[in-house]
């Protein structure tokens, strides 16, 4: 297991996706030639996180494409087709960027789609190196301890992105500085993605961690086992509110409470300037279900029901920094996205 | 299903506890006849809950003094025995209260021992119905909306106490009112206390709730969709700080930010004048391998290794009412257990 993870991969005529569902048990992957295949890998979750989430709709569009031509599909039918992949997840703003970027190409044909696709896969590469230095840059001029200890929560990593991360790509280049003592995991409930999906990578690339549940967050910030939060984004509004994994704010509050920084690491393409504050954000609602059982035994009583948002809103005042590809915005000092240049660290 | 849950109860000669380790899958029941096995099922949460392990402490007592009679113990043996069970977990005061209530009866026999934690038993729950009523008072009198929605984490029901329970206590005397709509109750991992215990408990009191992530329970609070946060304790110290299962100081960061009060819902027997302030309370730190497992199945990496605190501390300025059986302090105003007299409520 020493080549890079790569969570989206065309192969030339497929859409090939590590299966994020049945990690860290088993390293599979799933061919997608189709779009009802496709929609269903986004809502089950084998394909997440919003950088990844866009890769994999722009390349969507070329396999809407391919089963036209296959199907015969009329140009409505096909249209139709791509705003389903456009939605079918409503929370991360990425998915419906990377569907735009190349829906302009549809008449230049599934190569052109494909090769528009790989450009934007590669940008998003680059950002998350981008962004690892930059979220390096700030916490080392900001946080006096050394070497850094830092938490995170949900998978902000290769699997969630074209490769290297976000908030992992902040947490590789510490690493890689020789900077780092430990990363403190959140397990991320209900599906698990940080003790199945970031302990996988950490463990994957040799970097020191400990998993915890949800729960242990905000004590761990507040006892002061940790120096900096780092996590990712699934949309950015133009006023610094940030919408990420269910979990989020409370990291943010804990914090905001101990005075260490909150920092938040996503590409501009999360930013979402056409959504004024964290208020206008859909937050999806997912099967309640996901909650009361594991593996298919139920954790709780047969009368009881379950209530599942996937993310909730992490307001500005609480954001200590935006990492993107571009330079770090202090959010909770009055630099919003829709307001103000970074500051250029 | 619809005699009154008691979680600990004397038989005469051994002392019965429902097993929480396999609700809500299974009612069943333990007899424990030595200190082996209450020692052990203590550790392994077949029984929990601060006041009914002091209930569980001081009929424990009784169990060491029949077990010595029957296997001619001398009295160090004895002592060395009912220490064990006091010291079985570090967090709860109750443990310690509960043993150290009947210990001065050990020469007056086993009868006088269980008879004497047959009144600490009563007391309990005379407590719970004290605790249950001041609680609902003074929310009624504090929160404007009707019918009230609250939020509780882990088990501080019947399955917790003598039965009742407290913070389940304020919630069943709101529901006894017509005054409850809802409790959104957090599933609380690692061990799901809140899915498998609080819901069991609430579906079968037949009281409106929805089981929730952890990780939620900060954007419900946020987001308005509760009133009141009602938890428990294991530890009140003077200055008001409560320990309680890791996950609390979370909730009540959440409700200082949104301006709602953070109730902590615990008998006298749970404030510790001895222990000045949080910092001051030994938090358990429980086997990592209960956060990266489920029902036998691994659902992290072989590699990763887990951080398993049982409990957080709420500093006190977090604690908007403590509610005793003789009262309620409010405590971020500065009505503290070691410095003020209750309000009264």
């Amino acid at each position: 297991m020493t080549e890079p993870l790569q969570a989206v991969r065309w192969t030339g005529d497929a859409l090939r996706l590590i299966d994020q569902t049945v990690l860290p048990g088993r390293l599979e992957h799933l061919e997608i030639r189709d779009v009802d295949a496709l929609v269903d890998a986004i809502r089950r979750l084998v394909v997440r996180g919003a950088p990844a989430l866009g890769v994999a709709g722009a390349y969507g569009v070329a396999v809407a494409m391919l089963q036209a031509e296959r199907e015969g599909w009329d140009r409505p039918a096909l249209e139709a087709a791509i705003d389903r992949i456009r939605t079918a997840r409503p929370t991360a703003v990425n998915l419906a960027v990377g569907v735009d970027r190349v829906r302009p190409l549809v008449d230049a044909g599934p190569a052109a789609v494909a090769a528009e696709a790989e450009r934007f896969l590669r940008e998003d590469l680059a950002a998350n190196h981008a962004i690892g230095a930059h979220g390096a840059d700030w916490i080392l001029a900001r946080v006096s301890r050394r070497p850094v200890r830092v938490l995170t929560h949900c998978n902000a990593g290769a699997l969630a992105t074209s490769g290297w991360g976000t908030a992992l790509g902040v947490v590789r280049e510490l690493h890689a500085r020789g900077a780092l003592e430990i990363v403190y995991a959140d397990e991320t409930r209900p599906l698990l993605q940080g003790s199945r999906l970031t302990a996988w990578e950490l463990a994957h690339d040799g970097i020191p961690h400990l998993v915890q549940a949800d729960g242990a967050a905000p004590s761990t910030v507040l006892r002061g086992l940790v120096d900096v939060a780092v996590i990712g984004a699934d949309r950015v509004a133009a006023n610094g509110d940030v919408a990420n994994k269910i979990g989020s704010v409370g990291v943010a509050l804990a914090c905001a409470h101990a005075g260490i920084p909150f920092v938040v690491a996503a590409p501009c393409s999360t930013v979402d300037l056409t959504t004024a504050t964290g208020a206008d954000i859909p937050i999806e609602l997912r099967d309640g279900e996901e909650v009361l059982a594991w593996e298919g035994v139920r954790t709780a009583p047969a009368a009881t029901r379950g209530f599942n948002p996937a993310f909730d809103v992490t307001p500005a005042g609480l954001v200590t920094a935006l990492v993107t590809e571009t330079g770090v915005l202090e959010v909770s000092r009055g630099q919003t996205p829709g307001g103000d240049a970074p500051s250029g660290a």
